[in-house]
């Protein structure tokens, strides 16, 4: 049953679960059960079995009560409550202590059940006796093949079948709509359906993931895949488990609806994050870099998510690499605010083409401002020319359409009713309460996406644009060639910066002249070999930081230099050294390669020196992938411009630098004991890319022996 | 009548307009006029006039209409009116052309007009004969000592005097309350206005300055200090012409109500800014960290400036250095958001002492998170203990308690109930819309600020915190010396590296040994006394950027080097050149001061290297200012911890760097004719800061001449 997931990046990922089981095909029992029982059922409102009983009764399944003890319209046994029930009771939410639970998930079991929601705490989260009690939970799903959702959670909801299988009021108000929301909090799925609630926005499923001990974010992602209602995902990270898997579940439902992903955790909140989830915080950035290389829209915010996810639901653009933007907006002061927003968001406004400032021109007054933005004025009757004429403009993909309220003219219907071509346009709406309200609501009709407020109208533009920019990168990769072209195996388990570099010679990456050396003799033939001036450095596998240990003399120039070089070497332990040409000046870069523990090999790219560091300004891409892909990793660098003839400095080729990822990459997934290579510096200069210094460690290297020389084979 | 404003960091600057007349003062003619009369009044409500009429129609005070070919309840001339009315008719507001504007003001100031209000376009910022029509009315409103407010701009509304002399549709909806606004668009006063409504919040002033071409945002903020009605003031700058002036408002306002400004222009949207203020952005950073120093909490978008403004109309903390927060929820998925959240915002959040989280212990169920956050679980009838134990927690200023709506558990009231002693709690909701509408509306009541949502609420607290923060640095500003101690006048015109050290070294800052040589033998005669190594660099007033010239030889350590390095800057034409002694290790700094085009003399420090310019990393404020201001300056940096004993490297004394800086800002302001100093680098090792290179560029540096060497008189 398990389901096979096409992924460049990935080949060898799976995306079963501890059984084997198929991720999202066992859900249909979770999310589309055709009855329900309550274990732990009660009549009393402050109880939880009593107000999940109450939720679900709400809907329009058959719900069957069980309680031990009896009671009025109580079963005291599961068995009981099927056998009376005139459909299957797919789904079983168990409202009994933690002890309890994985006795009773068997007998949910044996009576039919497929499916089960465990909301309370007490499990492995807590410790003490809640380890077993989560293990003994965990080993009857797998035995019995029922899909557990929690522990620890809220629940979940499907308005558009009016189940409710949540403990938070109000949770009843939840309409129906196109929006998943996939949380890795219960809390959270909630405070993301009444934030879409309070925006007319209805839900296709909620879901607060919880512990997440069988059913996780991966397997309700495969779910949606197929999921007819829902037409754009809202995914809220706290941790992952299986990354792989997570990546997988996210090309895949990205290729056929949107992605929306938040993730938590840029600041140390490890202490309460644990406490809340079990586990450490995955690391933020490799999550939401290797999200994005997935496919999905990466956002800063709960508020950005809702509005990416909303606006997204209604439109998206076609695959395109680098999608213009146009704003037709009737007031300048907002205006600004939105242009300067999209540039933020590194959103393209392109001056629109001659032809379309003549048309506008004859459309609008002279005095207002026509080359993107547009600046209207007061919306007149005319106002969806104005409209198709900035959509049908060449350089733009998506228009912007922003205005206060007018009672004449209502900016959603202009818009739905203006020819846009092959353009998509959102509109952004300021007002009075009740005005933007039904604005919002008669556009929910015309199929066109409304927004409220000018920074919301930002955030809904640069979710269009960075969907559509994901598809085409994925489009690339796909149809580019991701095999890996060397294999190079090495044996070794530690290496010194000569080695280091031997071995990224063989891979084809350029290094300076050098020649290790014992003896000053051979460090003055080799200095007379490769010119002046040289590096002088220490040469020994066991030494990570050379610099430190005073282990680096640079711009030696002349004998007597290398001959005081050579001996502070001596001085400090060194029997044999590095005797290397000076480079070129030009632009240090930092390029490696590691393996993340939750998602497997990665390649980095920074800029030299404090910045990747002070400023964590990094690119991280999963490997393998594409030489495409790889080359547009400097592109998302803060200090980008300093790749591009910056101070008449070098400008860096992308394919050159993808050339050096990818061999590093290649390196690491060849090699399963190789945890991490780095080259740093990675010298840019006119001429090329020179690795200055390189790091290779292997998975032993805290052990400090097999040291093998020269250790590789091709 | 003008108003002096006590501002220490700008004792010469004054906020009166071009004729001398008060700012704030005499705005009550504006705001609070006793009648108004609408001159080119029309009964058709498409026309300006006719709308104009109907809103100001709407409210309580006498409208008077005026056109000129006379009609259905309308005078001829204002002089007509004036006579007619039974009270006086303060403000006008002129629907009619551009060019007819001058005569109509000097006509209703002779009718005992005061204040006037002018919406239309068509004056400077379209050209052509718009320029003189411009020109013209500002004569007219001179000469008159009528206020202007516009022209340009969609006007202003004071709900609570019923007053909306706006011709936005809605605008009848906006309620009075403690929110004021102040903004440079017609078009984001409204759409702030509408946003505020939209979460329950009244207005107290709304006004869009347009082109501002007599009331300013200055003006706006003087008159706002005194107004009763106006609790929190949201004001949003696009230009600022005068910026001392401006800044010495935020100050006096600031000091008796909270400011929250939004700048717009962080990125390059100049020709569509120019178009609409008909002026270009003012420098974004530089705006910024100037409004900062004034008192101003300064936002990053109109979502956040509605939020800090609703949220400081309700409530401020006393002034304190580094508040600590705190966060009680009843969800931990949003709380780990929000604790994410104010890390990012620079909010500390401390651990709760022992005795509180003893006290939390006994008032919790033991398996909830207890250090801070807070994680309750749904609350229970107990939650105001546990809100009123966090709040008397001695390392807790602010607490914000967040939770998914109750039936039970009221947050707002609980929070009104508790003993909170001398903290400020704010509430964040989320929950279905009228479940959050009637929490807020109720919160009015109460007292309690409550935002919607955890973006909201982290964005309150940061609010409330760095309000504080700003009050007590200007506390520690006003009690402090801020009197300049040196005052170096400097004759010359221009200034070799040597000449500038020199400078440096009167002004008490450390510069290496070194010689001006303009001989081989001069230049071994100081390498002998300064020892090696040294830097050998061109000495040539006239050269500013010597690296690039290949003017620069460093690490030079012997006679032959030295003799290399002198002939070789022979070869490119040098006559003198300066033999220094080269630096211990340490961290680059960049340090300045400059003459800002808006605010006059300010101080930067930045990071040396790229950092400055590629990551915009850089703290910047007016000067002259006190030592403790500048020694918080270090602290504003995001690569801050490279000061802080990065990888071994100095700790570097804030002290000793606000010293460098006071004495570059003092050495521009006793000397007009300098506009720029800067040094670069400046060195921090371990012994203190050494300035390696400096550059004086004074206003007459463009003509190359005037060059006198050794210029300075002490």
């Amino acid at each position: 049953m398990t389901e096979t997931v096409a992924l460049d990046e990935h080949p060898a990922s799976s995306a079963g679960t501890p059984d084997g089981q198929a991720g999202g095909r066992g859900l249909q029992a979770l999310f589309a059960p055709r009855g329900a029982v309550v274990v732990g059922a009660s009549s009393e409102a402050t109880k939880l079995g009593g107000v999940m009983a109450a939720s679900l009764a709400g809907g329009k399944i058959p719900v069957a009560l069980v309680n031990s003890r009896g009671g009025s319209g109580m079963h005291r046994t599961v068995r009981d409550a099927a056998d009376a029930s005139l459909v299957p009771l797919d789904l079983a939410v168990l409202c009994i202590p933690a002890q309890a639970c994985a006795e009773a998930l068997e007998e949910c079991a044996a009576a039919g059940v497929r499916a089960a929601l465990v909301c309370a705490g007490g499990f492995a989260e807590a410790g003490g006796d809640g380890v077993e009690h989560e293990r003994r939970l965990l080993a009857a799903a797998s035995a019995t093949g029922v899909r557990l959702l929690g522990p620890n959670t809220s629940g979940f909801f499907v308005p558009g079948r009016d189940l409710r299988a949540s403990f938070v009021p109000g949770v009843a108000q939840l309409e129906a709509g196109p929006v998943a929301i996939v949380a890795a909090s219960g809390g959270l799925n909630h405070a993301l359906a009444f934030a879409l609630q309070r925006q007319d926005m209805g839900i296709s499923l909620g879901v607060g993931i919880g512990a997440g001990i069988d059913v996780t974010a991966t397997d309700v992602l495969e779910y949606l895949v197929d999921d007819e209602d829902t037409r754009a995902i809202a995914l809220h990270i706290e941790t992952v488990a299986n990354g792989p898997a997570l990546l997988a579940a996210v090309v895949a439902a990205s290729d056929v609806k949107p992605v929306v992903a938040l993730v938590v955790g840029q600041h140390d909140i490890g202490e309460f994050a644990q406490s809340h989830t079990g586990a450490l915080a995955t690391s933020w950035r490799t999550t939401r870099a290797l999200l994005r290389q997935a496919g999905a829209v990466v956002v800063d915010d709960e508020d950005a998510l809702v509005t990416a996810a909303s606006t997204l639901a209604a439109a998206r653009l076609a695959p395109t690499t680098d999608p213009g933007a146009a704003l037709v907006t009737a007031q300048a002061g907002p205006g600004l605010l939105i242009v300067d927003g999209l540039h933020g968001a590194g959103v393209r406004v392109p001056e629109l083409a001659p032809e379309t400032q003549d048309q506008l021109g004859q459309l609008l007054p002279p005095l207002t401002f026509q080359a993107n933005p547009v600046d209207t004025g007061r919306p007149g009757p005319g106002h969806g020319d104005v409209v198709a004429a900035v959509a049908a403009d060449p350089g733009v993909d998506v228009v912007a359409v922003y205005g206060l309220t007018e009672p004449v003219v209502d900016l959603p219907r202009v818009v739905a009713e203006a020819d846009l071509g092959a353009s998509v346009a959102v509109v952004g709406l300021d007002g009075p309460a009740d005005e933007v309200a039904s604005g919002r609501l008669a556009a929910l009709d015309l199929g066109v996406p409304v927004v409220v407020g000018a920074r919301a109208l930002t955030c809904a533009v640069a979710a269009l644009v960075e969907d559509a920019r994901l598809r085409a990168d994925r489009r690339r990769t796909e149809s580019a060639d991701g095999v890996p072209t060397r294999m190079l195996k090495l044996s070794g388990r530690q290496w010194s910066e000569g080695q280091a570099k031997d071995i990224l010679d063989r891979l084809g990456i350029a290094t300076p002249a050098r020649a290790v050396c014992s003896t000053l003799e051979e460090a003055l033939a080799t200095f007379e070999r490769i010119g002046s001036p040289v590096a002088v450095k220490l040469s020994d596998a066991t030494v990570l930081h050379k610099s430190e240990h005073g282990g680096v003399h640079l711009g030696v120039s002349d004998a007597r230099e290398l001959e005081a070089a050579v001996e502070a070497l001596g001085d400090i332990g060194a029997s044999e050294f590095l005797v290397e040409a000076m480079a070129p000046a030009g632009v240090d870069l930092v390029v490696g390669a590691r393996r993340d523990p939750v998602f497997g090999p990665v390649v980095l790219l920074g800029v030299g020196g404090i910045a990747t560091e002070v400023y964590a300004d990094a690119a991280i891409a999963s490997v393998p992938t594409t030489h495409d892909r790889l080359s547009r990793l400097p592109g998302q660098l803060a200090a980008r411009e300093l790749l591009d003839g910056f101070r008449g400095g070098p400008v860096v080729d992308p394919g050159g630098l993808a050339e050096v990822l990818h061999a590093l990459g290649e390196l690491l997934v060849s090699n399963p004991h190789l945890s991490e290579v780095e080259i740093n510096p990675l010298r840019a200069h006119a001429g090329g890319l020179l690795a200055l210094d390189a790091v290779l460690v292997s998975e032993a290297i805290g052990q400090q022996e097999n040291v093998d020389e020269g250790g590789e084979t091709p």
